[in-house]
């Protein structure tokens, strides 16, 4: 029998359309092309080929899937087969903010420009798929990556990585959401077997996954290194089968986290699409081979042939491919893609600025005047330190980077910037050089010199890049500053009190300092863009509007997760207990009543706001209404800003144990000194339901609830009660 | 003033038609583009940034372009700024055979198809221009890059060279004929200055040239390393501007050979457009500053700066180069290409069975009966030796080669298949490592020990891809077989005189053993499929219609430019005179009456072929006519086969000094046996015209001319005289 064999590139000419999600004309082409592909050819679309790319069907013309780390830019060219750099020069590309700032932004429409900007760089680059963005839920200050993620709370993940992933899209490049789920840690990462109730991981840990998925239409998803249950997140089928491809009809692609897979068997039939993997190091000449043992590779083809498992189970994992390719590679009408433009710079820029928290201004530390001709004593490694080095896989190669110091000089031309580093962390991301005593204390008293002959004193430190600070692979082993920064921030002060802190981070840290400094500025890991947005909050050109995506405990026994002790985190090395359960975060502070350090959508203005006249439509909803919160509010200073409303809603009296309150609703606003201005927030009367393990569904609750009004999760202004009947 | 940014990947969308030469919109959209580029982003377009990439405009979303080697497969991925293979496990390709094999098979529609699928295997590859095809003229057999050439006819190349173009480009591929011009040597090829008539260099030297530009609408060609009239060919005033550009009208790019480019201000103004190089092997931290050091880019953008050169220069350079891009990477309408599919397969496969010339057959050596169960020795190197491998920029990375001995044991199941080396050319391309004499000596007593032993010999010999053989930046040294194989076949025939010779090489060679062997077949470097094509054609599945593209001298003296000594091949290291002027190959062999040992157009068949009844539609014709020439063929044997009636025009008493006749038309036709067909082949007038030298111009004399039918240069069947008016 003559065999018609469709050549892709032809029959791809003619397509107008291949953004529906259930396009049919498509659904019937893969269908052909998967009846034209031997076993080999599906098994191999099944697994890697080489560091970040999965080979594509060559005589059918079905390209190549390209894949690039993320998500705070595109990462520079790998080797084929080892993680050495390729040296090439055309992949120096805009470092965009880590995802905690662009999270503290509460601004989803920055969020869409991250995602456009990045969308079009990873396009420029040829990449198919971006790893990211990462929606990992911010459960404990020591796990090392959160930095690459959005913070702790659900609603705000959620409403922030929607538009994130349809930026990218745009491009014709697949988002691919991570890591899915539950690796809120780095410490055991590989195998650590999380346990928790199903109300925990409805409530907090998959929200964020779900919108990716329901509302983002995300074309691929990550699996996690971890294990929930006993299976590991990668061929899970809790979370694979169940959750993502069941409950929430996911239609994409599901691909592993590098060398995340760990059993045949169970990738086969627990929903995993393509294994990446990371074990083939250096194996240059026989590489082919080596990919050729990937779980989903050989081992999966011979089981299939031995009637083990059904043909069906690659078809499926095919179709999926082909779905995410037709998305993608397989797509004439996407664009080409830029880099390093303009807009792309504006945007970091922005999302930096407006990511910013301001913690504390005590008389009106900040701003300080940019025309001003004082001596400032800019002290700190993180003032000069590259912060896109480093970190694991989110490494940037920036085309360039502005560091706070540069941008600070960049912007204080009559000043006198005096600059002395105070202390050392070590040269490189994995090493952990800390200076010798003799040599710390040196540059102790360089600095203290520094600032004794200064105005004001700005502190510029933190955490950093290295290996066991904010940094896959590892977690943070404390919870205090390192390198010997708060004696040294005590040593500044014993000479000069005039002095502002700027942490640079993508945590929170103890501060024993607090009460001593004028000024805290929590700046976060800002990419190219770094220093001129700190420049434009310190110098007033922006005026702060960021909000803390997560909680500060004052000491690290506050944070939930810590309170349960060991076996809560970071596990005994082969399980985890989630013992806070939901009360993750604020939620945890708020209902204990554990007064943080700073709380969770905390963050000043140069500017005062007031907030009033809370409001709803009706005293009573149904299930399937929609709640009409309004406020007024009002700029009452004398600088224009944006202030961020922020509703929370509470169950009194619950069958189940709840949070004190739950972020459901927010909008930033941007108010002219005197303007006032009506704020309505809309709110799903169904996302006020809990996750009944009863009856495994989600529940919504009669009775009364209270309205929360406020500019942090801490700071009510107002309440109100409504009744769902 | 506020600049408004176009944004590529967006105004593209819209796009539909870019293959028209003068798109009016294009060329607008181009002229938009300029506007907004800085100078420096002008001049970096101007030179590569990697070994085989030159950059594209990031921020405005204009897209690299990628290039790779050819002309007979899509070379392996080498690394940005070595020669090292990259080390990928993608990039393996089908091997087509080589261009002599192409010109030998005299068959355009092939020719097509073999664009068609290397076209469309670079652009599976994501590349965007492919380097070739080449089409310098076989001036000598010394030439060690003669195998990537058309043959000696110019009227043949440029037959042939066309449908190869246009094949390539409907992928979106540029093609890029090389190299322009009078590259007809390896040796001293950086700096030999070529000192030629201005006939010899119109009438033989660039009619492939203009035919690719002028009929094969080429996007792109690629300049010569070596000079002309004491200029470079990369920025030769003559053949760039004067002829290319302003003759021609040629609108693509020029490129040039890499490290072709010797001096900033002729580069500018002589016009060429991309400088690719070679000189920055290894410098990888500082390589991007290393191409900076490029003619055509920092000392270039010092003399637009300075004033020396106008930027109207570099912008025009710009708009060729936008021209390539909108005609390449940035049409979206392109497909995606497809790689190793068997249509590509059965290409490379029909190419080199049609391209194999049967040159003796005494009492019907071949073919041999395949289901023979007789004993065969296949003795040579080349028997098993891979031809994909070495050679220069042309080597490639085949998905699989088909040795000679593995096509013929796959065809000849029944028969006994011994086999034996006979001699050794030592292991690697730029490698000479000579066996011992000891060595050697046991290599043929084993080889000759086997053929005592069979009922046939097939010796399967010729040159190979080493260095000073066919191989790129070396001659061969001397014309006769090297390796002793002369003596090797001498000593086999002693002890079987049922002996048949395969040749397998990109030249002709001294041939002192022909009067004692019973069969010869001249193979080329024919790639994938290359045992299998020659057991297509020595089992008889293919009837051999392969006709030499070049004349074989019988002796080294015999051709025209080695008869005329030192000075005319290959110079005195700094010039060298084409003294044989017009009279290369066939038209020195025909004028002069020296026979050659095979002539141009020669190969034998199977079956008999008889050729009758020349007629031309008139006797009388003028300027811009057509000469309708027909002739009667007829397969007068058994076996179903092709023939190629050659139609060669000779002018009597001449004002100029002529070749006696020159290939003006032909056409292979397929018969059965007993089979008989008028053929058609249709001539310009205007092709009758030599290149005037008193007027700068091709001059169409007046007169009696005269047309030769036959099937080789030396077999001519009928004349007849028409008269031009």
């Amino acid at each position: 029998m003559k065999k018609l064999f469709i050549y892709i590139g032809l029959t791809l000419g003619v397509m107008t359309n291949v953004n529906a999600q259930s396009d049919t004309k498509i659904e019937k082409q893969i269908d052909e092309i998967i009846n034209q592909l031997t076993l080999k050819e599906k098994v191999a679309m099944c697994h890697a080929q080489s560091k970040f790319s999965s080979p594509g069907i060559p005589r059918l013309g079905i390209p190549e899937l390209w894949m690039s780390d993320g998500p705070h830019g595109v990462r520079g060219e790998i080797n084929w087969d080892d993680w050495g750099y390729a040296n090439w020069t055309n992949d120096s590309i805009t470092a965009f903010p880590a995802l905690t700032c662009l999270a503290a932004t509460f601004n989803p429409e920055l969020s869409h420009q991250y995602g456009v900007a990045i969308g079009e760089e990873a396009r420029y680059r040829k990449k198919d798929v971006l790893l990211g963005p990462g929606v990992n839920i911010y459960r404990t200050p020591l796990n090392g990556r959160n930095f690459e993620y959005m913070g702790e709370d659900p609603y705000l993940a959620s409403l922030m990585v929607v538009p994130y992933i349809k930026g990218v899209q745009e491009s014709g490049v697949a988002a691919c959401v991570k890591h899915f789920a539950l690796n809120n840690q780095e410490e055991w990462r590989g195998h650590i077997n999380v346990n928790l109730s199903d109300r925990a991981l409805y409530e907090i840990y998959l929200p964020a996954f779900k919108a990716a998925v329901e509302k983002g239409d995300v074309w691929s998803i990550m699996g996690a290194y971890n294990q929930v249950r006993g299976e590991h997140c990668c061929h899970s089928d809790l979370l694979l089968n169940k959750i993502l491809k069941e409950e929430w009809n996911f239609d994409g692609a599901v691909i592993t986290d590098w060398g995340g897979t760990h059993d045949t068997k169970q990738a086969a039939f627990n929903g995993l699409d393509i294994e990446m993997g990371t074990w083939t190091n250096g194996l240059t000449s026989s590489a082919k081979f080596a990919y050729d043992n990937y779980f989903l590779a050989d081992p999966f083809l011979k089981m299939i042939q031995d009637g083990e498992i059904d043909e069906s189970v690659v078809d499926d994992k095919v179709r999926r491919i082909l779905r995410l390719m037709y998305r993608t590679n397989m797509n004439l009408n996407r664009s080409l893609g830029r880099m390093n433009n303009v807009e792309h710079t504006q945007a970091a820029r922005k999302v930096a600025a407006d990511g910013i928290v301001l913690l504390k201004n005590k008389n009106g530390f900040f701003p300080i005047d940019p025309d001003t001709n004082i001596k400032i004593a800019v002290i700190g490694e993180n003032a000069t330190r590259s912060m896109t080095v480093g970190g694991g896989s989110s490494e940037l190669k920036a085309k360039y980077e502005i560091s706070p110091l540069e941008g600070i000089k960049n912007r204080f031309k009559n000043a006198t910037i005096l600059h002395s580093i105070g202390y050392a962390s070590g040269p490189s991301a994995y090493g952990r050089e800390i200076p010798s005593k003799l040599n710390a204390d040196s540059l102790v008293k360089a600095a203290v010199n520094v600032a004794s002959k200064a105005d004001v004193v700005l502190f510029i430190g933190g955490l950093n890049k290295n290996h066991f600070q904010d940094c896959e692979g590892g977690d943070r082993k404390h919870f205090e500053l390192p390198f010997g920064q708060n004696e040294l921030i005590d040593e500044l002060l014993n000479v000069n009190s005039n002095l502002g802190v700027v942490l640079v981070s993508g945590n929170a840290v103890e501060m024993p300092w607090l009460n001593q400094v004028n000024g805290l500025i929590q700046s976060w890991y800002n990419g190219s863009e770094a220093g001129n947005a700190l420049a434009d909050v310190i110098s007033g050109d922006v005026n702060p509007s960021g909000k803390l995506p997560f909680s500060y405990p004052v000491k690290l026994n506050d944070n939930a997760a810590h309170y349960f002790g060991e076996l809560s985190y970071p596990g005994d090395s082969i399980n985890q207990y989630y013992k806070e359960d939901i009360l993750v975060g604020y939620r945890w502070h708020d209902t204990k009543k554990i007064k943080p350090l700073f709380a969770f959508g905390y963050g000043l203005s140069y500017t005062d706001f007031k907030i009033s006249d809370l409001n709803t439509d009706k005293q009573i909803y149904s299930k399937g209404d929609k709640i009409k919160v309004s406020c007024m509010l009002a700029n009452t200073g004398k600088i224009k800003g944006s202030e961020v409303v922020q509703v929370y809603i509470g169950k009194p009296k619950s069958k189940v144990d709840r949070a004190l309150k739950e972020l459901k609703g927010f909008s930033k606003v941007y108010l002219n000194p005197g303007q006032e201005q009506q704020v309505e927030i809309e709110i799903s009367v169904d996302d006020l339901a809990f996750y009944d393990e009863a009856i495994s569904d989600w529940n919504l609750e009669k009775g009364t609830y209270i309205i929360y009004i406020g500019n942090s999760s801490d700071n009510i202004i107002q309440k109100q009660k409504i009744n769902i009947k």
